[in-house]
């Protein structure tokens, strides 16, 4: 079932897009992979409780990302799922194709170019390329490497419109400039520098140290304020 | 050149640790990256502007992350180099030891276990674990594969305190229940999939798809306000 009346890019729908902190787009596609999951296995409707559970979100903020795109639900019976699921899809611009080719094919590109999450969720990886000669004409996850020479030609051939750079740092903005140069307009990047890009591209950075860091100053502040808890005489039972 | 007067772990630093936002943290991360850099090649003063420009952040939020640390700069000169990084790795708790295991060595934990910006800052990978038989034992980034069933006793003896979690699906819950028991309490989760902790466990996800979907979205906005303008009646030149 989907909704009646609303056609896949309607203005209105696309006009909430813009409101929609950077945050909430995250969270949507969090609740879009729970619901896709439950509508595969027949699932109807989803109470907010149950959804927020699922996506390990507090069930206030859920509702506030989905009144972002017009969603309130129905009091007793929740949210029907696969009009949710077309709603967060209109919103996510996934009614569009998405191929996506990456560039250095090391141990993380080949993790990448066979990473299982992609063409399941409307990204196809549909080109791969890499400077080492050894490495080109070889298949890897059912696609032949490419020498990044070829960037413009294959990018326009098998309209790539995602560039992931698995390249090491000093390669990633020559690879970033050729992804751009042949009308790549959004960049995934997993190597550790920021690279710099005309305003009509959008750059995203997956920073794994990054991330490991975080980690590391919440375990920080947990330990503070346990110790903090000590000091303020608080009885420990035991 | 360090602050005079300053204690790794002087309360009033740790204090401020509390009122940092989530996001001005990734921050931080990135400016230490560049200033680490920096401090290299022997540069001793960044200006805002100078380290805004290198970090891909706009100089205002720059200032305001920094003051969240008590670190405001001297007019017409800067931050000091040094002092910035050792204040960032103290609020983020750089400061201790944290020894990594990637669960799960398939493409993706590969190319883990062999992230070179993980040891080049202060994230040695330890231990690495898998169920596969034909595994256990076999060296990979010059560390021996163990088994799952061995979690507790070597993240014990190697004091792991951050667990990467690189494997199926239906695997992750079970693998980060067992990390949990061996008193890891930071889960670095790359499983597409929600998973359940006790309070006094910090887990972050990295979700690949996640990422594209959110590219996706920025595209798809983009392009609407492109053809918003075209409605309005602007001029294209041209």
């Amino acid at each position: 079932m989907t909704a009646p009346g609303r056609l896949p890019d309607e203005p209105a729908t696309r006009e909430r897009a813009r409101a929609i902190p950077e945050a909430a787009v995250a969270r949507l596609a969090v609740y879009l992979r729970v619901l896709s999951g439950l509508a595969e296995q027949d699932v109807t409707t989803i109470s907010s409780e149950e959804l927020s559970a699922a996506a390990g979100v507090n069930s206030a903020k859920l509702r506030k990302d989905l009144s972002y795109i017009g969603s309130y639900g129905t009091r007793g019976v929740g949210y029907e799922v696969e009009v949710l699921v077309d709603q967060i899809e209109r919103i996510l611009g996934l009614t569009r194709k998405h191929s996506v080719c990456v560039v250095g094919i090391g141990n993380l590109g080949h993790a990448l170019a066979n990473y299982a999450g992609f063409p399941g969720r409307g990204f196809p990886v549909s080109a791969l390329f890499d400077v080492d000669e050894d490495l080109i004409g070889v298949p890897v996850g059912g696609i032949l490497v490419s020498h990044v020479d070829d960037i413009p030609r294959v990018c326009a051939e098998r309209e790539i419109s995602i560039g992931v750079i698995a390249t090491p740092p000093p390669a990633a903005q020559g690879v970033c400039d050729r992804l751009v140069s042949a009308g790549v307009q959004c960049i995934l990047n997993f190597a550790p520098v920021v690279i710099q890009v005309p305003d009509h591209v959008e750059v995203r950075k997956v920073d794994l140290a990054v991330e490991m860091q975080i980690l590391s100053f919440h375990v920080a502040r947990r330990a503070d304020e346990a110790a903090n808890a000590d000091e303020s005489g608080m009885v420990v039972p035991g």
